[in-house]
């Protein structure tokens, strides 16, 4: 059987899938950072009018996969699936907002990766002529995020000097068979590496080995250098993240300076007190279909390689004393 | 564009992606059911000498995705991409048993549906080019579940007679682009149907509506009448989903008798205890890689229409007043 795939881990697309339109929704914190003006909408508060954080998030998130659909102009008979994923237990958020759309859905748990692998999984489906169209919706929340994996936000706990703020957003992206906008050409799906990091304040060192790996693997695999990408953004490592990600390639023989970074480092200033970066499927997401996509259709960026990164923990395999798997999914966007 | 499709929720496979192998591994309750002769590992107990339920679920898991591709005569080298998921937080029991594996990952959740999503998302990189060997693995744990979603098992709390059982068990399935074995046809994607239960311990009648919607409009897209499978089968809606889903069904004019049966009624003995039935992804996952594939290599069944149902909650979710919703995907398997 002939294979569109390069390498190990790699597959090639044959009639890249084209972004047709994205949409962005964020929370105010969000809004006032360095990339506030790239986002489609900027919640005044977390909550929004709603009843929970978890409904808020939700809404949030159907309210991103509205806006990406209305932007297309596409009706929804004409999407085929829906891929969606979020942090929270089960998937809620990503079910509760398909429920809205009605659309055939398929849930994908990658944590913070969520939107890369989807966005790979999609490009899968439409040039394996599955589908024409479909539609990717990846959301978190900081405040039911803290209530997940750490703390009701209620006990105001101090945070570590190198965790990460979970982003409170939803980005939405459609992708179809034909039509004008950046193009994903390749997509490498990520192996779980652990290095055997405990410490849930600290994931960008949990998830730097496997999103080093999958920028190897996928650099070996398409014979490729860094400088064949306009930029590499992994989202999301964090500071902490993105150094040791660097030294651990800079070991490997690949060196790369500011054309690497990472949505985590991005959304947020330093002035916003949020230590080590934004983190979250959400802050992959926004940025991805936010400020990326903008400097895709623009021509500034003619080649990006996008490396979602997740921490495939939960609270009770910390519990029980097991490390933090990470996992990195990487998908080429041409201009 | 050309597309593999047909109607509006089914896919149709050009050249049917093999199911080359099976391997399952079952609790010493699942051991003593009427299908116990057709499980390829019979656990003595629930935890197997792990220290914690959570780590025994992802050893089953481990050693039925293991036992999947040793039979198959691959090596690890030559599958392509490992797709799995359970119903635990953040998928761990998926995720720390893919750690073990080290094949690139893609994270599925579909509640009780895994396992029929898993193998219709395989049939689609298969079909499409992007694979040669698609693992699937799905898993659940009875304790696990219950620490997850309900009581923990220690507390002995009486179960609603409505209630099903979560299965102890894992299965696996090897898929390949060439090869002996039966073959997936069609798959037909869910939508998420909510006609407003909001009972946790009644998931059969959350589930029955998406279900019946999913075999309406598979037949529809294809043309096809109940009448064209040797099996319907559910997986799993237990006792009290089953009975509502034929209602549904009869009421939309289709009318279907003892050929549609349901995986968490076949899988206990009545007088096993366990009221409604069998539920958990384990559950329709080791009654199709179990019983089902063995009917269907022997040609007891020529076509069986295997569909998965999933109830999208999570405890938050039902604490905040939500109801549950369902979904339903269906595969096509031919002997």
């Amino acid at each position: 059987m002939k294979v569109k795939r390069a390498g190990n881990q790699t597959v090639v697309f044959a009639d890249s899938p084209v972004i047709l339109s994205s949409y962005t929704v964020v929370g105010p914190m969000e809004g006032r950072g360095p990339l506030g003006k790239t986002f489609d909408q900027v919640w005044p508060d977390t909550l929004n009018k709603e009843k929970s954080w978890e409904k808020a998030e939700s809404k949030m998130l159907q309210e991103a996969m509205q806006g990406a659909v209305s932007r297309s102009g596409f009706g929804k008979e004409q999407i085929d699936f829906l891929l969606a994923g979020d942090l929270l237990n089960q998937l809620i958020s990503a079910n509760f907002a398909a429920r809205q759309l009605g659309l055939p859905l398929i849930g994908l748990y990658g944590a913070c990766s969520t939107m890369a692998l989807g966005l790979a999984v999609a490009g899968m489906l439409i040039d394996g002529q599955f589908a024409r169209q479909v539609l990717v919706g990846v959301s978190s929340h900081h405040d039911t995020a803290e209530r997940q994996y750490r703390m009701p936000t209620e006990h105001g706990n101090q945070r570590a000097i190198c965790a990460q703020w979970t982003v409170t957003g939803a980005g939405s992206v459609l992708l179809g068979s034909e039509g004008d906008g950046p193009r994903i050409t390749a997509a490498t799906i990520g192996r779980i590496l652990d290095f055997g990091e405990k410490d849930t304040n600290n994931m960008g060192a949990a998830m730097a080995p496997a999103v080093a790996d999958t920028i190897l693997n996928h650099l070996k695999d398409l014979n490729r250098q860094p400088s064949d990408y306009d930029l590499i953004v992994s989202g999301d490592l964090g500071k902490v993240g993105l150094r040791l990600a660097k030294e651990i390639l800079l070991k490997s023989g690949v060196a790369v300076g500011e054309e690497f970074s990472d949505c985590g480092v991005m959304i947020y200033d330093a002035a916003q007190d949020v230590h080590a970066g934004g983190s979250g499927c959400g802050c992959s997401s926004v940025v991805f279909a936010g400020d990326i996509l903008r400097k895709l259709r623009a021509g500034t960026f003619k080649r990006v390689l996008f490396v979602g990164s997740g921490a495939l923990h939960s609270p009770i395999s910390c519990f029980q004393g097991e490390s933090i798997p990470g996992i990195g999914h990487a998908v080429v966007i041409e201009g």
